[in-house]
């Protein structure tokens, strides 16, 4: 359990387990005051977009929350399931699509399906945790290189490579197509250039780059130009598209095979029709209305240009999600989130040691497109006021917040 | 893959990912005819209960189907959330509940959270995939035992409890409440008493159970008088709750362990608000309607009793879930399907091998409150048909199903 879990009853509701009220939109309630929330993976403001929300009234009203009730498989298909996945194909690209009922289980399980104990894995070693629960899965083999490091992965290629050589099995190369901690971007293109000098499969988890990034929102595969190269395309509904369900991608022979070998699919529920629904609806607005993701951008561009011009240290971000790391320990990040939401009246996620190192303290930030400049303003403005009262050691005066420390 | 999904091409639509339309309920449509269903584990009639269908649809058409858009405890955490929890913990008279984002993901990961390389895994040979998925991730021993076999689960105990011994671990027994593909409980009440001669903790999956058995419906442990002997009781929403989402119960103290350990919850958005508040109503109706259950089982006495009255073998069940035992082939299982589809207008699952031997098929019936005696008598009489064609060989006289032998 990590320090704020062990401090879990005086923090729970607060620090941990808050609840955010009213509609998904950069003001919401907490705690009874309005604050300026910067926490939610609403890229696009779908949320709580006036066509999104008549189309999930009129989806749950049609059709109840249970329809189809049952594993697709047996009798949880529909049309509309199948035609979500033809959309959602045509728009990324590739031959085929299967929906999934849970992302983070459908990774996990994706991973399960398509390595049997010959095979190895290569993976990057700032993967999200299903895609480590899916590694965690594999009877053969796993290989982790430094994240985004070419040399690490050749390394661990040529490792792989001799491996298989003698058990006949094939490479798995697992990456992301936006890192949802440091918002920098898997090496995409120089991954798939690797495909020339050796044999493998890649895997990428676009969750955060679906709709964000590339020409059309299809995502980091089309923004570096190497979508060809993805064997399996993996995004969530629970970023851009503001939802829950997931998808995975790629030629109709894989995507067959994992039709009828995915296990988390085949032995639980598909995904009810009103959430079937709502993502066409979602991959529409997506699609038609670029002006969404130009939003997204221009508020993206000015707070990521702010926080820079004003010397924050944002890392290595090349997407939407926008770190702003801090040197501190505990009583400056309790300090600070306490100071941000009561006086600054902003919520956003602190992230803290196991997570980063422990003098460190990530605010993650999340823009999207509904936020406005003004807000954009107003947050630097507050990050610059709690820096300097890091910097004086102010929280560490504070009885409340230094007893983090214990 | 196994020989109906070898036949994918072929079988695609008809006998896999087959499309069952309309409402939910005893008569839906495949192929533009109308079919009596017997597939969907919509135990108690919930799914279209007007009841029902007028709280998913409001609360969709109140918060749609985003809210709250992120992990529990990041910023997915909500007074109905919380609401839920403590109804749902009070029915089933045990201190404290955790809500899942879906529980196939939630039980792996209640497992994988629960126990480390010190501890051993004891668990029922039969288990549902999620549950071994759970078991394969441990790091440490786990040892099966034969389905409910008591002589089987001690000799496992006492091997496991002769290595925790020298680990210092501790040693979790995994059942289920009902057994989804025989229908057979699991022996809790046996399980429960051997906590006297050893020391273990008792993980119980209920999701048939959960809504069907029991006096008031609190599920296998309440009818077998051993609530309090489950350390850790699970069941999903996607069975008599005709929803999706899942909680696990224990006392506060592991309930509260796992919301800060459990991965698949931690890195995952929590349930929508549509079917949080669409479950506090299912559990309203199912605590508060016992016409619901005793309507069930007036329609699974009344099936059982009949199917064994024809001398069918109906197995070791104890429950709703009713297999049909057939001997027969692959030829015969196509066949059959085929003409129940189309001549007998009546839709079940047909299990065949790998998951039955390879002489059996099994039809599982999954009778539900919403059934009439009419429905059972007609289904019984289509089944003695069948049984009489399978056993004179005649649908292996038919081309197009006798090719399923290839």
């Amino acid at each position: 359990m990590g320090p704020l879990g062990r401090h879990g009853q005086r923090s729970e509701g607060y620090y941990m387990f808050p609840k955010l009220e009213g509609e998904i939109a950069p003001r919401m309630r907490f705690q009874g005051k309005e604050v300026l929330t910067w926490s939610l993976n609403n890229y696009l403001g779908l949320a709580n977009h006036p066509e999104v929300r008549k189309a999930d009234a009129e989806a749950a009203q049609e059709w109840g929350l249970a329809y189809p009730m049952g594993a697709r498989m047996m009798s949880g298909n529909t049309k509309h399931h199948e035609e979500l996945e033809e959309q959602l194909a045509d728009f990324i690209k590739k031959e085929a699509v299967m929906l999934l009922n849970f992302g983070y289980q459908g990774v996990l399980s994706i991973i399960d399906a398509v390595v049997d104990r010959k095979d190895v894995i290569v993976y990057d070693a700032e993967s999200h945790a299903c895609i480590l629960d899916g590694v965690r899965l594999h009877m053969g083999k796993r290989f982790v290189y430094k994240h985004n490091d070419m040399e690490s992965l050749e390394t661990q290629l040529n490792r792989a490579t001799k491996l298989v050589n003698e058990t006949g099995g094939g490479i798995l190369v697992i990456t992301e197509g936006v890192f949802g901690m440091s918002g920098n971007c898997g090496a995409l293109k120089e991954i798939a250039d690797l495909k020339k000098k050796y044999d493998f499969r890649l895997f990428v988890d676009d969750a955060h780059g679906f709709g964000t990034m590339g020409e059309t929102g299809a995502g980091v595969g089309e923004m570096m130009g190497v979508q060809d190269e993805i064997d399996l395309y993996f995004s969530t509904f629970a970023k851009s598209m503001a939802s829950i369900g997931a998808f995975v991608a790629g030629n109709k022979d894989i995507i067959n095979f994992l039709r009828y070998n995915t296990r988390s699919q085949i032995f639980a529920k598909s995904l009810p029709m009103p959430l079937v629904i709502g993502a066409k609806k979602r991959l529409e607005l997506l699609r038609t209305r670029p002006e969404l993701k130009e939003n997204l951008w221009k508020i993206v561009d000015a707070l990521q240009g702010g926080l820079k011009e004003r010397g924050f240290n944002i890392g290595t971000t090349q997407s939407p999600v926008t770190p702003v790391i801090l040197k501190g320990g505990l009583p400056d990040a309790t300090g600070l989130t306490h100071d941000m939401r009561e006086n600054f009246k902003i919520f956003c996620s602190v992230v803290v040691y196991p997570v980063v190192p422990k003098d460190v303290i990530m605010l993650r930030i999340i823009p999207t497109a509904a936020h406005t400049l003004d807000d954009v303003e107003k947050t630097i403005a507050a990050f610059e006021a709690v820096k300097s009262k890091i910097d004086s050691g102010e929280y560490h005066q504070i009885k409340e917040f230094a007893e983090f420390n214990s």
